[in-house]
Order: structure tokens, then C-alpha cells, then sequence
């Protein structure tokens, strides 16, 4: 994982090859599509790429071209109402459950539109109307693309895996892992521990107000479980026992008669994955992936274990490598002491999510590099699962 | 409207020419869409261009060349999953609501599709396998094609005219009507009629059975009803007094909250509507068009007037011209006496839908050219208003 | 089944007594209940007891006593709210829906409200007001009222039958049958007939207009189906094979994994149904019951026959016994030629219902005595089967 | 509030004393009930009561008399499908969303049912098989009852205040408030605290496990917010300005259209509201009842200051008045350091719960005497409304 920041620079050049190199890796990641594979929505939790593409262009365009920019011409007037995510403050926006339904704008039209406000960023940051103040809302743009860049690939994945033909996306050769080494349980020692962020780099405003807080002795253990593991967890009928869930869990799983994680397919006779290169055999040594948070804590309890709290898992994180999933964490996503959403659109970004939601630390297989730091506050909702989610136990 | 059949044919040549040149058409219908718009699927009635394509060639594939050609290979063993649109005999398939979530196959697969099962036609119409047995089937096929073409125009027109971009499908210059003349009543005395097929050339089952119904004196009207005329329902109020609607109906308005004919909008305080060129200005004189059989028989009541039987439509059709909207009946789509389902897969074209539908008489600008006689019997359930349909008065 | 008309008479003191007559009978229907079951409703379709009691007690307060009987004083002004079912032209109520949700007025408040009526009924009818210009009105709403003795019965049986306690109604000695003799066909000639109601008694709107119909040679079984004979139509697998259903049936099968008629429930090994005496055997050699339009059509599929029409039914009618199921036809409730509403809310009576639904003809034991007729039309929705439905087979 | 807890006796008589009283007083609870009251569940979150009767009669009987009072029989075998909660332990149960659909057991079966178990009970507890050991059971029996007492008063409330009539249920004399004096703000400083419950009388599971927290400074208010200043809230917009909501609340508010807490209705130009008495005006020096965690969240930001934490609340429980409505925290119901559920049914009793909630402290004026303490964790879904729940700011 490179975590080196490139962002905090005082020189426009740099700035503005900076925003060049980001954005560019969207268009990267979408090269191995069909046009269609840009248009389709197959569930309201997943955008259609062409979708992202546009909607991280709008937020440059809404939120620096438009109020700082002098004399900046919208590419489309429309477009506002297109793709616009969910800011109340910005006006009306297509329902998110019906962006699949829109074949317009056109995917060669959505480039257009990233290439007209690409280069009218790159005469802003290169000019003279840019001053340092625009820096956070920047920052904040070119995070938002990355985070986006990640929203990209899970929903590529989503799309394609889930397509009867299931066709691959890049053979990128999934790494293979060694077996994995018996699970270690890293102690620590109750006392008191501070968290959050208190650097001086780009962070999101929820992982803001650096604070202390105590904790009790507990245990985290050194790797994620692996998909061996997890089957173990099917095989002893974890999906058929009601102890190891939530009662909304235990909900959700005969509802929606679940049996495995997101991807796994039973082909005559064994269990199969989807994973980027097609359907293809499991490697029960790689972290378990594509679990949501009921799954999670069914495991953990059919351990004797729990998850860890994010508290937790930020100080002890120094011992143990993460970054290949995003781990599920105990604690629900609220605000940190003394958090203030900042006024305007952009106070939308976090805190109007901070209800019904769990906390996710750490970063994983899909994030983009730099884009990743131990007091990230990842969140979703408990029932979902086709983010690169993984395990990692706690007692 | 052309209504001379080239189909009835003996010569294999002359067949496979009609096979070619009717194929053909659906894919010129196409030509005009970008690659999106073949995709998406913005309600579960409307189907993606893409689908339609495919499912057509699906038809020849399955029940002429694969049971009948000799040694002919499936293009993709898969195909039959997808392209089904509801054939149980034939076993599983997508789910209807699901082919909008579908980015592949591509468009590009499909086109490859249609000219490969082309190409296996021509060699089997052409050829010495081709046996006169098979005609019905391939007449069904071809005019299974046709009504396709249909469905193909009507959900064009529902994904364009509801992406909020209002993209136009073709100039074709809509023609312009003449004042509407007053409308005359046609009256036809009380008696023995006969209604059903009894030609020779194509018909679909839910036709045959040529039979006596017994008509009392009634009147029709020379003409359809125009936008100008729905236009003073609306404003007299139609949609918001309840003695003009079916009970189902007037829940039907209340909960989806309708006002108007589907494709027209209030902008800027007068009606306008979209049409294939885009967003344009109503010709008052044109005939309504896109009402369901409740918002039909809520105009006919306020009028102090009915819908037609279907039997009264066809018997008084000689008398007035028809063609330019399917026309709403009062006459639910039930068997004609000794109605028989064909054996197999292609006994479930018409019989099992023959419930909680209603039966619309004559054609549409949309109907493909030698598709339409009186004895058609097109039919949909009562809410649906994305076909070219209209009003015709009796009493 | 008693065919005798007492309504039609010209002196005060019977109307009155027919009145009081019919009025108690209701209340007789419910008499084994226990408070409790007169209050909830398990399913939309079925009403709470104590609804029906209000209801057609409010039927004679708001279309009787309060526009004609001079003086006349609400019971309670908010009951127009509570008991008002469907008539939008006598304003706001509460939604079918929440019927079930109402535990006030009490049973008790409804039982004075009853007599409240019944005593203004009494004196207006036997008093100097009345004029034989409302008979008809009276006797709508005693006709109204025998409706809702049926529903009664039928949603009591409901309510007890689908408790998983499952309490008797009362012991009423279901009657036994003899064996059922071998079906045999009627068979009726070509030609014009004449259907419809053509008396001086009361009939409902929907019968009139006796009119013309012309109908094919066609043959009608001289009794209904039995259980045994359905029995045969599971055991063959009738409820798995596409082939016997709509497609909308079969949609229904699937979705509700329907295996059998209402009230018959697998236990150790056999089939057992719960009538009003409780869960007990079942009759083989007894007229099936409680089977839906849908069931009823793919019955008569499997036997390789179908459903009579309306017009088949009225005119072979005399030639066989009917009078203990309502026997569902293949023919759609539309209106009879020159059909019209009558203005007001008794227009809403019938007319507002003439779509998406069929008809049934005859009568059931729930039916109560001098409440049918052969030109009676009763129609419900295919997919229900709550009331005492049952099958009559035709070619 | 009288917090004297009575239960922790060792003599057996005081036992059964305890028993009977607290028993007795559900009974108490339903007298003004009519018989029809006892059967409604207008919401799937509002029981009938004569299901909490039943049911937590079962739970004597299902945990304490069955397994552990020799020779017991069952009072009805069917009952523990009837009464059985969520318990997956114990077997199959009738869904949540039913129990408003069962007429049977009647009202006079139920308590018969009560009167048959506390007879047994009381036998048990004075008799010889009683032991020490089951007194935890007892306990947890008797609190679960006095939980039930308080869902008995929000499920009378919502089934009488949603009621057209609006009947009243007893006239209580709701005590008037003096003027609401300036609101104080309790300054707590930063350290660590200790939560959670030590003493060793009664207290659920998820109470256990006193732990230190380390808290910043904070502020909290020394009163609730009023109906007045709830007032000032919705007429300065607070219900249609999205700044104050979170994304879900936000939803929440359009979808259904709220203007206002529970049980205020907006009658010729005033805010009135139902109480136990019937439809009143509202004392606006009273506290605000009858909010969800939106609502109380969009509140705190609306007067630029937010809900306190659980952790806060316990801490500073001393210096403020409690007890009147459950307080809204920020905090989501999550495990205590060191949770454990119990084995077997009783451990479904809190855990399985423990996520997608919010902690709510305090106690309400429905709550019974003897059932509160700082300590306790009660927690509902954010959008539920129908406890008495109020709102204390903090900041």
C-alpha cells in the first residue's frame, strides 16, 4: 500500500499534474468496458459507471469551476439534475434508484463532459484565479474521485458477476497466497488511547477531533480469516443457526436465503467464485471477502469471538498488516467528540449518514493508493456486501 | 396502410426474401439508437432494444432451425437464458424485470447473432431441408418479428421520452392534420353478425373460429377522438371527478397522481408533448394518443357515450378508416367459441394470457406495414398506456 | 333453495315485517360468536363482523332515513366515516384496509345502533311518510343487506378457519352425499336466446336489459365437481404443470406455493378441511369448494373441457339443480347492452366494478333464502376464494 | 419515581407476594378496556394487550413452571404457538404482523390462562420445589412483565388515539406544569467515568459489566425541551429544511408527510393533541412526548447543539430530573466491554438486538413504579414514535 500524499503541495504545476494523474486513473479503470457495461444498474446500491464518471466531474464543476472560476460556461445545464448524488442544498437530482434507467448522456458525451472541465481545471489551477484557499475544496474533489474510483470497481464487479454469461473484466492474476500461518492474537493493555486524525495532510471532516478514549484489555488477531475458514462456518450450519445472529440478521438470511458470501456459486458439487478474471476456483487461503456485517458477527460469534471496536482496531492497527479488506468493526459510524458539520453542500459529504450505519477501517484490494489511512472512517449499512469487506476477530 | 401479406408463398425463394426483408427492418429501426439505448429498461414493460433484437432471432433458433435444421449449432448455449421472454416448455429464463440489468451479451454479440441465424435461414429456406410443414411456424416467427417492430418503437419512445434529456429519435416529421371535421355517428341495425378469420393467409390463433354474435342497434363514431377533445375532459376536470372512472381506475389516477396522456408535460403553462423528434407542441387535431382503457372509458362516460365491442368494431370497420391508433374496446380478451391451444411451446402464444386484459381493435403508426386486418386481436391490461393507443366512440 | 320474493308487496305492514324479517337475520348469523371475533379482519378481503352489522344499518340511515324521513336525528355523526364502504359520492371513510384496526364503536354501540335504526325504520315505514316511491330503494337495501349475510358467513369462516386454534361456528350437521353419480352432458343447440332479467321483482341494474345472445351447440355438465374428482386433478400433479394455467395463474401458484382448495389443510398424512364445525374429514363425493377462477379454469384444462360462459349457464340453467356453489364462468362482468348507471351513489352499486373481474353464476349455501335467481351476476377477482365457489364444466 | 426494588427477598412468601402485585397490576392496567380493545394491533409494532397478557403469562410458564414445578400441565398446548415472542429457542410462533388477526383465545380464555399459571405459581413459590436458583428467572419473569406494562400503555394509547372516535381511556387528570423555567446547562469536566450497573439487585444482562469511559468536557441540559419550544421548531420549518436531518430522518419526513409529533392534530387553526383522556389541548409548559431519534436529532441541531451520548447521560444523571420520558441519546445499543449472552432462550433476551438501534435512558410516566435505575438501557428503532419518549439537549 503506498500511502504517500502527493496533495499538499503549494505549487500550482504540481497540483494540477496531480488532479491529471487521479482522474485519468478513472477513465483507467473503466478501459476493459463494453459501452453497455457503463449503462446498467442492476441494483439501486450500484451506480452505473458511466454515472460515477459524471458525477465526480459535476462535483468539480459545482463546487470550484462554477463559484471560482471567472467566466466558466456550464458544459450542460442538464446535467446538474443528472448527476447530482444526493446533495439537497444543489437542487433536484435523478432518483438514485433510476440512474439505470437513463441511456443519456452517452458515455462518449459523459468523456466529453470530463474533458471539458478537465481542461478548464487545468487553466484554473495553472492561472491566476486559483488561490490556496480553493485548496481543501480540491482536496476534497480529488478524494471524492478516489473514493469513487473504488465505488467503480465494486460496482464493475457487481455488474459483470452478476451476469448470467459472467464475463471477465482483466485478467489481472490474482495473487496466490501461501497457506495461511495459524491466527495470532495481538494483547493490549487497557488504558487510555487517543484516536483520530491530527495531521496536517487531506482527511474527511468525520475522522477530524483527535480524542482520547479508554479501553479495556483486549485481543485482536494478526490476519483476516480466510475463505477456508469461512467455510468451515457454512459447513457447520452457521447460516442455518440462529444463535450466531442478530435477530435482523437471522432476518435477512431466511428472507433473502442466503447461504455463502457475494460471488460464491455451488457447481456441481463445489463452491465457485466470481472474481475479476470470471468464474473460477476459490483460494481458501485469501481473506474472506464480500461479507456483510450480519455475516461478520455470525462468525465472530460461532468463534467465541467478537469484532473488534473501531477504537480498537485504530491502536492496535500498528501491529498487524491491513489494507486487502475492509473490516467490519463493531462500533456504529456517529460523530467523534466536537464534530461539526461545515455549512453548504460540502457539509453533506459525512455527517447526515450518522445513523444505522457500522464503521469499516482500513482500505482494501480496490482502494486507490494513497487513499488510505488508519483513521479512515469507512461506513455502510449492516445488510450489505458487495464492497471488499473482510473479518478480523477481537476478544 | 399497407395491408397486402407477401407471406402466402410457394416458393422457397420468394420466402426467404420476405424472411430477409423483414428481418431487416427491425434492425433499421435501430439504426437511429446509440449503443445505450439498446440497454436500459426503464419500467418492467418496456423491454431494451437489445433484448427484443435477440429474442426475435431467439424464435427462429429454437423452434425452426434448432428442431429442423439439420446439423445446426447454437450460436451460444446460453442465449436460450437470456432471450426467452416466456416460454415455460422451454425451460428457464431471465426474469423480466431483470433484462435492463443485462450489459451483455453486447450489442455488437447480438447483431453477430441475428446474422448468423440469418445466414443459417437463408441456407435452410433456400435448401433441401426446408419442407412446406414448416410454413406456419415460420409465418408465426415472421410475424412475431413484426410485433416486435411494434414493441421495439413503443420502447424507444418510453426510454427517450423519459430521460429527462428528451433526446430525439428520428425527424420524421410528424404530419400535420387538417382541422378535425365534427365527428359523424355510423349506426348499424340490430342483427346476426359474423366476426373472426376465414381467409387463407396468416392469422394468429386467438382469430380462427370465424362465429355468429347477435349485435343490438349501435352507433359508432366516423372518427377518433382528438387531443382537442381530451383536452376539454382534462379541463372540465375528468381527472378529478370520480363518476367517470372504474372503481380500479379511479384508484389507478389517484395513486400515480395522473393528469394527462403519458409523453405530455406542463412547461411553462401549456401542455406540450414529446414525440419521436423530441419535446414539441400538440397538433390539437391529431388523434390522442397513449391513454389506457380507464382514462378511455373515463372520456367516453363523460361524453355520455361508451367504448365499442369488439364485435361491434369489426363488423362496422368497413365504414371508417383505422390504422393510426390501437383502439381501446369494452371487450375483455377471451377465447372465441372452440378456441383450441396449440400442442408445445407455441400453444403458449395467445391462450394464457386470455384473463384480465382488454382487447384493442384495428393498428398503429407503429405497426409494421402487412401487419393489421380487422380481425386482429391485440389486447393489454388496463393500466398500460406506452402503446400507440386512442378512443373511438359508440352508444 | 327458497326462490320465494316477499318484497313486492303494496301494504306498509309487510314492508315492515320483511324489514324486521331480514334485519334479524343478520344478527342470527352472528349469534355464536364471541365479541372478540367480531372485530378483526385477516385479510383486506375480509370485513370485521361488527363492520358489516354498522354497515348495513348505514346503508338505511344515509340513502333512507336522512333525505326521506322527516326529523330524522343521526345515531352518531362520525359513523358516516366509520361504516361507509365504497361510495365516494357520500364522502370521506376509513380505508378497506383498516377496517381491522377499529376496536371502537364496540360490538355492543353497534347492536344499539341497529336497534336506533330499526325502531326510525319501523315508524317511517308503517307512518305517514312513506311513499311507495322509495320501494325501490328498500328494497336495494334489503337485497344490500342478504349480500352482506353472505360475506358474513363467509368472513367468519375465515376469520375461525384460519385461527390456528381453529373454533367451530356452530354444529351444523354438514349434510352428507350420496355418491356422486356419473356426470352427465347436456347438450344445448345453436341459435339465438335471450338472457337477462325480464320480471317485476327485484333484481339488481347489472341484470337488466334482457337482450339477445347468440350461441354455439355447446354441452354443460349436470352437476358440479366433486373433492374427490379435484383430488385427482392434485394427485396429478395439476398444481405443478404450466400447461393447465394462465400465465397470471400461474404466476399466482408459484408465488403463494398453492397446493390446494381454501381450508384444506396435510395433516399426518391426509387431506382434512376445516368447515364451521372445525377441522374435520372431508367429503370425496361433496361439490368441491373455495377455488379460485384460476384453479377453476385449470381444472377444467386438465380435464381437456372449460368453463361455461354467462349466457351458456342462464340458458342450459333450468335443465340442471344449481344453488350451493357460485359457479365461476369464463365470461368477463362487463355490462349488458344499454346498461346505465343510475345517478347518485346508488350508481355506484354495481357499474363502477365491470372490469378485471368475472362472473359467477347461481348461488351458494351461504346464500340466504329469496336471494337468487338464474339471472343473478355475481363477480369477484380471479384470485380469490374465500367465498363458496365452485366448478361447472362445459365443451 | 419510587426506585425501591422489592425483589431481592429470600423468603418465598415475599416472593409470591411480589409476584402476585406485580401480576395483578397488568391486570389493573386493562380494566377501562372494553373487550374489543384487547384484540386490535393497528401497527406491527403495537401488540393487542391481550397478547402481552398472554405472553408474558407464557414466559412464567414456558421458564419457570415447565421445566422447573413437577407435574405441571400445560394450560393449552397451542399456546406457546400463540404467545411465543421471538424466542427461536422455543419453536414456531405466529408471526408479529398476525397476532391483530387472532379473535381466539378470547379475553375470558386469557385470563383464565393468567389466573391457571399465577395459581401454579404461587404453589411453586411457596411450595418445597422452589430452590434459590431460579430466582434470577423470577426476576427476569417479573421485569419482562413490568416491560410489558409499559408497552400495555403505548399499545392502549395507539389503539385508542388512532381511533376515529378518539375514545378516552381513563380520566387520569394529566398534572398541569408551572411555567417551564429558563433551561440550566450542567457543565461536566473531561475524565475517566464509570457506567454501566454494580449493585446487586435485579438488572438485565446488557446493564452488566461496569467499565470506565473517558468523556470530554460537555454540557447538558438540566430540563427537557417542552411542547412550546417543539412548537417554535416546527413553526420556524424544522420539518422542511433538510440541513437539520440525517439522510434516512430526512426520508423519513417526505415520505410520510410529518408535520408533528405522535398524536398532535392540527383542528380549526390549533395544534391539539390525544391523551389518556381524549382529544385535549396541549400544555405547552409540559415536555415534548412522542418523538423519534430524527425528529429529536433534527431538534438538538436545529438549536445548534446535539443529543447527548448514553455515557453522558449516566454520568450526569445526578444532577438533573428524570424519569418522566425516555431520553433520546446519540448513542447506538451496542455490547458493554465484555458482554456475554446467556445460553439458551434467555440469552435471545438482549443481544440478538444489538444493532440498528438507539439507547434511550431515563424512564417515562408509563413506566411502573420499582422499574427504573440510571443504569438501564432501553432501545427502540429510529423512526418509532409511539413510546413516551422526549428530548434533553447537550453540547
Amino acid at each position: 500500500m503506498n500511502n504517500t500524499i502527493y496533495i499538499n503541495t503549494n505549487k500550482n504545476q504540481d497540483l494540477a499534474e496531480k488532479y491529471a494523474q487521479i482522474r485519468k486513473h478513472s477513465e483507467e479503470i473503466c478501459k476493459p468496458l463494453a459501452t453497455e457495461d457503463y449503462v446498467v444498474q442492476p441494483v439501486d446500491d450500484v451506480s452505473p459507471p458511466k454515472w460515477h464518471l459524471g458525477h465526480t466531474t459535476w462535483f468539480f464543476e459545482t463546487f470550484i469551476l462554477l463559484p471560482h472560476f471567472p467566466g466558466y460556461q456550464l458544459f450542460n445545464p442538464q446535467f446538474n439534475f443528472v448527476f447530482n448524488s444526493y446533495y439537497e442544498t444543489v437542487g433536484a437530482r435523478v432518483i438514485r434508484t433510476d440512474r439505470g434507467n437513463l441511456s443519456r448522456p452517452s458515455v462518449a458525451e459523459v468523456y466529453q463532459y470530463r474533458k471539458y472541465v478537465d481542461d478548464n481545471m487545468n487553466r484554473y489551477l495553472t492561472g491566476n484565479s486559483y488561490t490556496a484557499a480553493i485548496e481543501p475544496l480540491l482536496q476534497l474533489g480529488l478524494n471524492h474521485e478516489q473514493q469513487h474510483q473504488e465505488l467503480l470497481l465494486t460496482d464493475i464487479k457487481y455488474i459483470l458477476g452478476h451476469n448470467p454469461l459472467f464475463p471477465g473484466y482483466k485478467e489481472n492474476g490474482t495473487p496466490k497466497y501461501a497457506d495461511a500461518a495459524a491466527v495470532k492474537m495481538i494483547a493490549v493493555k487497557e488504558g487510555i488511547y487517543q484516536i483520530g486524525f491530527n495531521g496536517s495532510d487531506f482527511c474527511f471532516d468525520n475522522e477530524l477531533g483527535r480524542h482520547k478514549v479508554f479501553l479495556n484489555d483486549f485481543e485482536i488477531a494478526d490476519r483476516l480469516v480466510t475463505n477456508g475458514e469461512y467455510l468451515q462456518f457454512m459447513e457447520a450450519g452457521g447460516y442455518s443457526d440462529f444463535r450466531y445472529w442478530h435477530s435482523e440478521g437471522w432476518e435477512w438470511v431466511k428472507q433473502q436465503q442466503v447461504k455463502a458470501p457475494m460471488y460464491w456459486y455451488f457447481i456441481d458439487g463445489k463452491w465457485m467464485h466470481y472474481d475479476f478474471s470470471g468464474l473460477t476456483d476459490i483460494d481458501w487461503n485469501d481473506d474472506v471477502c464480500h461479507v456483510n456485517f450480519f455475516e461478520a458477527s455470525a462468525f465472530a460469534a460461532w468463534k467465541g469471538m467478537r469484532l473488534p471496536t473501531e477504537a480498537e482496531w485504530e491502536t492496535a492497527s500498528e501491529y498487524f498488516n491491513w489494507g486487502r479488506r475492509w473490516e467490519w468493526t463493531n462500533s456504529a459510524y456517529l460523530p467523534y467528540p466536537g464534530y461539526k458539520k461545515e455549512p453548504g453542500a460540502v457539509g453533506e459529504y459525512n455527517g447526515k449518514f450518522m445513523v444505522n450505519q457500522m464503521v469499516l477501517k482500513g482500505a482494501s484490494v480496490a482502494t486507490p493508493m494513497g487513499h488510505s489511512r488508519k483513521t479512515y472512517r469507512n461506513f455502510f449499512q449492516t445488510h450489505l456486501k458487495w464492497q471488499f469487506t473482510g473479518i478480523r476477530l477481537a476478544r
